[in-house]
């Protein structure tokens, strides 16, 4: 069994393919999460509570590391603590940090970030592709060694995107193909029980024409899709993010669900009412997502 | 006065452009140093001699974020102690972390690492730019609301560095050309008093044809070289780094600094002769540097 294989257990189990990003912005937090002693500690506390009200709905969470790593060295550790939490709940890791280097550098990252022994314990990591392949098989490597897997940046869900992604190598390809290209044979020797790979890519859902390109050329990758809710992607975007067993992607929504509140007549301040608008967007999103895979997939295999 | 004025004062006060990258791979550092009650303590008391043994020789150190983080939240506690004892000896510090991402959580990393008030406080920090100029306006904001500077990844020094650097955009421009047209547009509304602007880049010391060509394009951006010494790159091929009057670029070395050592005859085991080695090796290396850039550019002005 691969990192792959744990989370599509995951998916099957909850029957959703769609995680939440726990990226606290401090200044959008509601303020009854704004009163602890320090804030790492309110944000650990948020965290930990998102964790508990969506456990049995999503099959992982993605902390967004920056919003973490702004804290320090005593961010860094709510981002351990984190991710420890995470997986006593049952839910996988996706550590978004946008790693890169080379060589040894990259090792260290990754083992910071992955290794079964580390701090961190990751399943998933995101890893940054400019200095070129021989910043990402180090990463690849350790990923397959401690049973855990890595998601490439190939096409990100930003407006300017496309500066350097749609950029054409002497070979024809463009950047965007050439690193589908080297995701797709990184991944050949460690494909799982249910066929996915461990090297999947990022794929965002506001460019669902350049998606189904990715599809067909990555067919064992397992995507992370960002872009839906709050940049505009919608569910239908993202089916052909997919394969035709609905597997072969996770859907992040950050501030979709953690900031829902904003928005909600519901919240009355406290507490409770904040995670209720957060476990209500959390469904909302499954649903929403569910239902545009099978009307695509019928066959789809949960 | 920006980050430029204040690493050109330090070069000139030093009569130095390299620096000394603070790379600890634990498996090479010399085991006089690997007797601490834990690996951080070990790592953080080699990172202050080393400090001690050059901070009369060069500008700036830069120590490489992974070999810290590797270490989890402990880890980057010794990265912003090193950071402040760097300060503490009148060196700047090079943050070499290769952060990347957008919006708010680019804001969120370059706050971390760049911010006054914030715990590492580095004077420069390396971005990577995979996901377009969107995701490096707000790096180069950050850092020039706090007074200091970013290196955006060019061309680097790894032998896959063309994969994607050398792609080439609708508009004619290799991804190459297109970041230093971006690096020279987004500094030019902080040029210091040197002439030099907030917005720097890294750019290879192993590629010299190249590094003429974007000596050229961004003739107001300070050059971060890696590839100096254990990767390949001479004293003779890092002059085209630099402009004539001496500057424009800082040179760095890690490996041939930090382990000069294994190949010393001078070597005893003792910490005072592994410092004598690191001193020799940096002293050097500022030797050689300096005198091919005399070669070069007699009228530099240090």
């Amino acid at each position: 069994m691969n990192a792959a294989d744990r989370l599509i257990q995951n998916i099957i189990k909850k029957k959703n393919p769609c995680v939440v990003g726990l990226d606290p912005e401090w200044s959008k937090l509601p303020s009854c999460y704004q009163n602890g002693k320090t804030k790492t500690e309110s944000i650990l506390q948020w965290a930990k509570d998102i964790i508990d009200t969506i456990a049995d709905i999503v099959p992982a969470v993605k902390p967004q590391m920056a919003f973490y790593e702004v804290y320090g060295a005593e961010g860094f550790r709510v981002f351990e603590e984190i991710s420890a939490y995470a997986h006593e709940k049952g839910l996988l890791v996706i550590d978004d940090s946008k790693r890169n280097d080379i060589g040894n550098t990259a090792r260290a990252y990754a083992l910071a970030h992955l290794a079964k022994e580390g701090s961190i314990n990751a399943d998933f990591l995101t890893v940054s592709p400019f200095l070129g392949t021989d910043s990402l098989t180090p990463f690849a490597k350790i990923a397959k060694e401690n049973g855990k897997s890595i998601f490439i940046l190939v096409k990100t869900s930003n407006p300017s995107s496309a500066e350097i992604s749609e950029a054409k190598r002497k070979d024809g390809k463009s950047v965007r193909d050439f690193l589908a290209e080297s995701v797709a044979k990184m991944g050949k020797d460690d494909i799982g029980e249910y066929g996915y790979s461990s090297v999947g890519a990022v794929v965002g859902a506001t460019f669902p024409e350049e998606a189904k390109s990715l599809r067909k050329q990555m067919r064992e990758a397992i995507f992370l899709v960002p872009g839906f809710g709050a940049q505009g992607g919608s569910a239908g975007d993202i089916v052909s993010c997919f394969n035709e067993d609905g597997f072969g992607a996770v859907v992040n929504s950050s501030r979709g669900i953690l900031y829902a509140y904003q928005n909600a007549i519901s919240f009355d301040g406290s507490r409770g009412s904040y995670l209720q608008t957060v476990r209500d967007a959390t469904i909302l999103m499954r649903d929403a997502v569910y239902a545009a895979l099978k009307a695509s997939y019928p066959k789809m295999k949960y």
